[in-house]
């Protein structure tokens, strides 16, 4: 049996899972540019303490998840570049609970590849819920809480549908895609399930007020729970190609042929993302619910929303500056605000520049604003044309 | 004889000096917080490059002097903390090129030393021109250059005014005290030659703009030239325990008493300025010329005028950013402009800042605007409240 995988110092040892019959994956992956510089190829974003909690994203998760499903059940898909980053922030991790890509194929062949090895060792009936290794999740004080969240989405998943946790939003997010919530399922043990009717894209400001002020909508947070059996068997029919490849490779997974398998298949599967491979097309079959959680969620998008997030979770000021890492080491002064990440080990003066993002490390130096969060792919793109792969 | 004291490799060799019975002083201090955190007491700013030309503020003083007074005649007066600094950078340097403070006492002291001691080699007919080693000065196209303006200042001065070289402003000024000219004093060898009606303070932007449209004002740069035995007699007149505090110093200097004789009496020494001691009294007595020169020149107070100068003599357009530093480590994009002083050795991004302030050093670094060039003691001070002096 796995030690536990979490720090056992942050919370009292749990004899057992407090959801039975639950396996937890963790799909740890995305590098993208928009948490650049300290984000990288070689240290996504999963791998840093965004939220100077003094664990990183990843931690996090496993810390969230693992109470809940048990560590024999948990399963954290990575990319093989990530395994020792990885297995150096979690030394409880044993082999078992590894699923390592040989290269980013998408959500849906990480996610559908952990839900076959789940159902070859628990059966089609062990539920398998994905929960990104990126994200931030607080409890909301007065709200029923996360673990709450997910066992109602475990108990409904056990009813027969694909189960996504829907985010109550708290203002007209533009930057997330919504779940419309339809008529409740009064599915015993889970009075907040309800049916999906619809996924919908990021939205403009105008319907995101309106989605907001209709109480129907939930943010889409890319967490769906499901039986296994049912997860592959719609996988079957939506993707075939991509079920067979992913079964035969479950297959050989817990024998001396995994390696072999793996490579022989794992190019040649598509690649595609859950939401449209089985989420948009299952919803509008009828055949997806949704459990709201009024849970602070964020999924940590660029240092902008690091910035709205770190002052709302800490209390701060608008005019006041969130610093990541030690804030003994930053100044931030004359009208001065915003975010600064000293992860570069200097003193960091910020004068009188309002709205500022400062991202330090040891070899690149972002300065910017938060107005221009989402402008960072040309500067990113520049190192690389510069011949700067060693910053990207 | 000396070595030559500039880098043989950037000028051709002169066979002596071209000025007859000049020397030059090049007094070296002077720490303050406006360039920091480049500028520290450890590495004041006369030890930097920060025109990005490949040399130091001080290396181009002394590269500038030293074919006009020769190397026997050139005198650099430094604190003891910067002796192994100096001759780092100016590795033909000699004991006797040497003036080494005890401590910080002011530039009349400093100024004053130097002539003191050069007035014991030479004898007080010797001409001697103070030049601080944290100006830039770039010969205008179609001027008089430099070493002009020294020579008409020096042939002035052996006529027994204290002559000051005033520049030539080319915009209205706030940041710099100024000359007013009266009459031309022709001199033969030096038509430039006036004399000086008074100095003033850093005037208002109205009075700055009248001083300009006037053609009779020249920027103070704090270049005396003068016999040093004027000048000694104008000290005791203003200053007579100074002038024999310095006396008695100069007296020691070149024997083995020196040390002894210094530390004994270096800090019962007057604490004035130049400007204050000889400067002021005797131009209101009619005894100050001033040779004005059309020359570039900066005092390089703070980031802002660096910028300015930088852009001004790279021909950058108003929106781009000036590098100091390895420009192919920087990249600023979406409408950044201003300066980036890259000596941290990273790859720097600046995204969507206008007219910022970029200062990347090893262990300390700061981020604002040209606008707050000027409010930087307060972060300064905030870092030495926090104990951190390693940063000053």
């Amino acid at each position: 049996m796995p030690a536990e995988l979490r720090d056992p110092s942050r919370a009292p040892s749990s004899s057992g899972p407090s959801i039975e019959g639950f396996a937890a994956v963790v799909p740890a992956g995305g590098t993208g540019t928009r948490l650049w510089p300290l984000s990288r190829a070689g240290a996504p974003k999963f791998l840093h303490d965004l939220a100077g909690t003094g664990r990183t994203l990843l931690q996090g998760t496993v810390d969230r998840m693992e109470p809940l499903c048990g560590a024999e059940r948990l399963l954290l898909v990575t990319g093989r570049a990530h395994e020792e980053a990885v297995r150096a922030q979690l030394p409880g991790l044993t082999d078992r609970n590894l699923v390592l890509e040989p290269s980013p194929r998408d959500s849906m062949a990480a996610i559908g590849l952990a839900a076959a090895v789940l159902a070859r060792r628990e059966g089609d009936d062990v539920v398998v819920g994905s929960f990104a290794a990126d994200h931030l999740i607080v409890d909301a004080p007065g709200e029923e809480t996360f673990a709450e969240v997910v066992r109602q989405a475990v108990v409904t998943a056990r009813t027969g549908p694909v189960v996504t946790i829907g985010i109550t939003p708290t203002w007209a997010a533009t930057g997330f895609g919504y779940v419309e919530a339809g008529e409740p399922l009064a599915v015993e043990g889970a009075p907040l399930a309800s049916r999906v009717t619809s996924f919908v894209e990021k939205p403009d400001a105008g319907t995101a007020a309106d989605y907001l002020a209709s109480g129907r909508y939930r943010w889409n947070a890319g967490m769906f729970v499901a039986r296994a059996g049912v997860l592959l068997q719609h996988l079957a029919q939506q993707a075939p190609a991509l079920a067979d490849g992913l079964d035969r490779i479950a297959a050989a997974w817990d024998t001396t042929a995994r390696d072999e398998v793996l490579d022989a298949t794992w190019t040649t599967l598509l690649k595609i993302a859950i939401d449209h491979a089985i989420a948009e097309p299952v919803a509008a079959a009828g055949g997806v619910a949704v459990v709201p959680g009024a849970v602070g969620w964020d999924d940590v998008g660029d240092w902008d929303s690091l910035a709205a997030l770190l002052h709302a979770a800490r209390g701060l000021e608008p005019g006041s500056t969130a610093v990541v890492g030690d804030a003994a080491t930053v100044r931030a002064v004359e009208g001065s605000s915003g975010l600064v990440v000293a992860g570069g080990g200097r003193a960091i003066s910020v004068v009188g520049v309002p709205d500022a993002v400062v991202v330090d490390t040891p070899d690149a130096l972002l300065v910017t604003t938060r107005g221009h969060a989402q402008h960072l792919k040309d500067v990113v793109g520049g190192w690389r044309a510069a011949g700067r792969t060693d910053l990207l």
